[in-house]
């Protein structure tokens, strides 16, 4: 199809974004998006762009580049305690962006917004001049005052994860081929390479965090330099066992392959799991929210009184990772 | 300065962005912004994305392409009679970025929040592949249920617009130095070019709106065509008298230099005027706001029944523009 039979930026937006589009989202026909608050409530708003070859890849589906500009977000939205209400999507499209690669995008997109709760509002699409380039902005809801910060972890508060770590960042690894995924079996590449490109968002537990953690963040630049940021903004410091951090058989079996890789399921990104801090006599009613709603919780660590980064006991030897060991810059 | 000199994104963010952040933004320590709605309102929410070469051209001043970024979403807050309540920012910074760059993007932008009452909440800096990319999210506020809409004009209302129209198209093509500007005076040409380069968004006139509009959106594509799309939206047309469309002396100079320039003002981009339906009735009230908080007003036109384009009348002829004959793709 010729650049100039390409759809007009309406005719586009009435063809794949608006059978997708939520209540508030006027039909994506006005200037701007409306939503009505719950009363008694506080919005939450998070930004997250992705770029393509820095966030993902141009041979990922693009069904799958959309789930994951969402979750991302929707992560950052769950770990604040918040509800999603809606999210907006800007997007520029290089010159090469064909109709099935929309098309499979806004389907992609439409099945993330339903299973995550939260509804597209609105949108810009322009032009891009170099790489595919896409950046949500997520809106969430909290009981007034409840919002869950990143500063107001407790010394003697109990570290704890979800789900499983490194499991992304093996999966991005995998993509080069290296010699320790030899040993992997057909199953457990799928599974890494899966958990690379289908973030998980775990929204069901904002309830539960705004209950019982005294602080939480979602773990997107890695395990060991996320703790770091939020013990760093609370002003405290943390001792972890390292052997407590979930992982995931494959990830286990590589670290007996090549044991270094530990250090990269540490410190690698892309988890999106959640990272909170819980006093003590909160954690029975925390972990009987999280079996409930089938959720996986493990105690990491304690948090402690100091300023220096967080120690990752292992072995008998004690580890401190660089804060910022990912950089996005 | 090297690559592996550059500051990590937490830094900055703590020295760029951090000082001209609003109290929502939480001193942007933490994943997500908050911010707490004004009982019985509803919340508005706008994305406007700008490209490098698309939207701005590299030699523009950093201070100005941040305040174009804020200054089009604050645009589309006032068209649907919002108050601006803050914002948050996507930049996908290209390699070749430098710390006095952001330095000026970050004042003009702080700048820029405070002239329209925006505060920065919090956003997102990522490396670009390609271009400099912006992507800003605008949140503003009206009593629930009061947002203008696009889809709401009414046969028999005046069509309205706010300000000057066409200085910004004519301003762009100056760029060029084409013959027709050797007739404007270097004021005449500064005019246009700060036009194109500097909007100013009628945040102002927005509770006006609310009170006396049918109808409003803001004129970012072509007075021509965003008047063709209002009326659609409204399932109705409009006759718009062409000689009571506001010229600048530069434009009108401009005009009697080449005619066709005429079309440019009419159709061109960039002007963020307000376009706005207005009861008759309601004419007198809806003027004396807008003298009051000083923004001109003019009476361009007629909504009236039916599903043609607008009509452009023109020294007794009539003209209709094509819809979308400026398109972002």
């Amino acid at each position: 199809m010729s650049r100039s039979e390409r759809p007009s930026e309406d005719s586009l937006i009435a063809r794949f974004f608006a059978p997708i589009a939520g209540e508030g989202g006027l039909g994506l026909k006005d200037d701007a998006a409306r939503l009505t608050p719950t009363p008694s409530h506080d919005l939450v708003l998070t930004t997250d762009a992705l770029v393509e070859r820095v966030h993902f890849l141009p041979e990922d589906a693009p069904g799958s580049i959309a789930r994951k500009a969402l979750g991302v977000n929707v992560s950052d939205l769950a770990a604040k305690g918040a509800d999603p209400a809606g999210f907006l999507l800007s997007l520029a499209l290089p010159d090469s962006w064909t109709e099935s690669w929309l098309a499979d995008f806004a389907v992609g997109l439409g099945q993330a917004s339903r299973d995550f709760s939260c509804p597209l509002l609105g949108g810009d699409t322009v032009k891009a001049r170099g790489a595919l380039t896409l950046s949500v902005t997520a809106v969430g809801q909290v009981p007034t005052g409840r919002m869950v910060q990143r500063t107001t972890a407790q010394a003697g508060d109990l570290v704890c994860v979800t789900g499983i770590i490194g499991d992304a960042a093996l999966g991005l690894k995998l993509r080069a081929a290296p010699a320790w995924s030899n040993d992997l079996s057909p199953d457990e590449k799928a599974h890494l390479a899966d958990r690379y490109l289908h973030p998980q968002p775990r929204y069901r537990l904002a309830a539960a965090l705004r209950d019982h953690a005294s602080a939480a963040m979602d773990v997107s630049d890695g395990l060991a330099g996320d703790l770091a940021k939020m013990m760093r903004a609370s002003g405290v410091s943390a001792v972890v066992e390292a052997d407590r951090v979930p992982l995931s058989a494959a990830v286990a079996k590589a670290v007996q392959t090549s044991s270094d890789l530990l250090d990269v399921a540490l410190t690698g990104g892309d988890d999106y799991e959640i990272l909170c801090t819980v006093p003590e006599k909160a954690l029975d009613s925390f972990r009987q929210e999280a079996d409930r709603i089938g959720i996986p919780l493990s105690v990491i660590g304690r948090v402690v009184s100091g300023h220096d980064r967080p120690v990752f006991r292992m072995n008998g030897l004690e580890r401190r990772y660089d804060v910022g060991s990912y950089q996005h810059f």
